[in-house]
């Protein structure tokens, strides 16, 4: 018998955006190409409280049960489904979707395809515009591709949040190169961050924390990183054409940029995966010009840069900084989030009696 | 006996820059690496009418004789110098020296080098901070490293205009991968513009000219762009990820961004090669993140490229599109940038008589 409904700690306003109360709630169909998870554990990501408080704009659904760095157990698997096994312990990230017939999906890049269906607050764009919900609940569907298999090696708590956070810092890690004898800069250190000193570390890079105060300086060396520099006046100046790589993870908009910029070597990238608001309006090509740098941004990664991730996180014992509690602490996880507490992903812990 | 002066058309002051007058003024001494040139023909690049008329900001040099595309006579060389004999037709571009000691230099990245020698208006930083003029004159000098041997096959007023327009739009062509099967976009069809389109298409490249109007689509097809794109509103609606790369010679800052990014391929680069003087306030990183799409900037070409582009040149038949007139008539080639009349590069021809 296909399993028709989940349950999940739901908000149902944005004004009130600390208030999961459990809701039973219909679930997209079980499509041939469609898996369903029974999440054991799952990730709280910044989009999580960034959404849900209505800060990235108008809700798509007429409520939320946010969640994407998901842990579980395959319960079903649709007809043509060959990757999964029913029992099979499995991952969900922050997309569950694509087309799989655009010029991205068809190259290996369905992270950019521009109808996917994310974790959350969205719809199955490609498909049959159903809603889909995220995983601070029991079950959630998503398309055999956006499935992944987790090493054995790998707790499910040290498992879930890679699957957004470390993913999102994985893919430009290396798609840019990064690797022994390669520099890379990561600036600010939260949950993506430390993600980036971990990756950046265990794929052989040297990796350097730029953050606005010192306050972080003994997590970031805990972590691997053999330098940390606050990035107050003048830090710059040491480090000329010094990176082959930054990855931006900071959201602010006062970021030094053309400092950051001029630390970089010739024809190197700057990628922010952090979005600042309100725009980049201090840059101007003169900035990029004097080393030929790029600024650039990135979606997440696609499902071979997931698995080479998680086999990587298996071989070499990446172990995230992670603060585990019951999912029905989740407004306490957001509230962590917002005011930029927490050290440095919380993860949910499944708790929910199913709804009648 | 070492020649230790030069007779240009100079500029004594922004506010007056369309007035040239013969001036004799002392060369940079001929150091060991140095070459003498004697000038034949010297291309009007867009940055002779930004720097002499101050709009680049205040001058380096009392006076400026503007000119960096020249073609000329070896007339000396120094000591070390193994490259070149006297008697040898050479060219000298946007570039006379470096410190040949940074890691830009090091690493055959001359043209990023914090104290490069520009072509004028510029001093000798790495050296003896002598003046350094260009090539409305009759002679100049620059280091061996500089100076680029032209193939027989090109004629001087050819082969001018490419030392500097043709290597700066060169150089992020080859260094993004342009060739057979590959899809360029160019935006702005000028100088710079003319250029990206004739090495494109030289390199094997499908190229789409992108301007503002229909004025220059004629131009633009015999030139060998396979489209051409008037830039007016949904202009970019059936280009999604259409582009390996997009190089914009185009300096305005009205410029369509979020549109022409949105026609790059996934991980691709939009190349800035014009100076747009206000900046990007219009870009946000949510703009790039739809396609892994990154803002780059560049700046002339290095040696290696500078001798590849040639060699291509002559072995394809590149031809540019120019207007040749006498050197005197500066003015008028000056007064044909600022107007945007030109099409699409003037020579100037030597008929200096040297001052006694």
């Amino acid at each position: 018998m296909t399993i028709t409904h989940a349950t999940g700690y739901a908000v149902t306003d944005p004004k009130d955006y600390l208030n999961f109360q459990l809701k039973k709630y219909e679930l997209e169909p079980l499509a041939d190409d469609r898996v369903t998870v029974a999440v054991e554990v799952c990730g709280v990501c910044g989009s999580d409280h960034h959404t849900l408080s209505g800060g990235w704009g108008p809700w798509v659904t007429d409520f939320i049960v946010s969640g994407h760095e998901v842990i579980g157990k395959v319960v079903e698997v649709g007809s043509k489904v060959t990757e999964f096994k029913v029992g099979q312990r499995v991952g969900v990230g922050a997309q569950v979707a694509s087309c799989m017939k655009c010029k991205a999906c068809l190259n290996d890049n369905e992270n950019y395809c521009k109808l996917k269906t994310d974790g959350y607050n969205t719809k199955w764009w490609a498909y049959d515009n159903h809603d889909h919900q995220g995983g601070y609940s029991t079950h959630l569907r998503a398309m055999e591709k956006f499935v992944f298999a987790i090493p054995e090696e790998l707790k499910s708590e040290d498992a879930a949040s890679m699957l957004c956070g470390g993913l999102t810092v994985y893919s430009p890690l290396v798609r840019n190169g990064t690797g022994p004898g390669k520099k890379v800069g990561v600036v600010g250190l939260g949950g993506l961050g430390h993600y980036a000193v971990l990756f950046g570390v265990a794929l052989g890079a040297e990796v350097t924390v730029f953050s606005r105060s010192d306050a972080k300086k003994a997590d970031a060396l805990a972590m691997g990183a053999k330098r940390f520099i606050a990035t107050t006046a003048g830090f710059e100046q040491d480090l000329e054409k010094e990176f082959d790589l930054i990855i931006v993870t900071a959201s602010s908009s006062k970021l030094p940029l053309d400092e950051l910029l001029s630390t970089l070597n010739i024809d190197k990238k700057l990628v922010f995966v952090g979005l600042p608001d309100e725009g980049l309006s201090n840059l101007t090509s003169q900035t990029l010009s004097s080393n030929g740098a790029a600024l650039a941004s990135s979606h997440l990664g696609n499902k071979g840069e997931a698995n080479d991730m998680l086999k990587l996180a298996a071989e070499k014992g990446v172990k995230p900084w992670i603060n585990v509690i019951p999912m029905k602490d989740a407004a306490k996880a957001i509230k962590a989030v917002e005011d930029s507490s927490v050290r440095y992903r919380t993860i949910l812990v499944q708790d929910i009696e199913p709804l009648p």
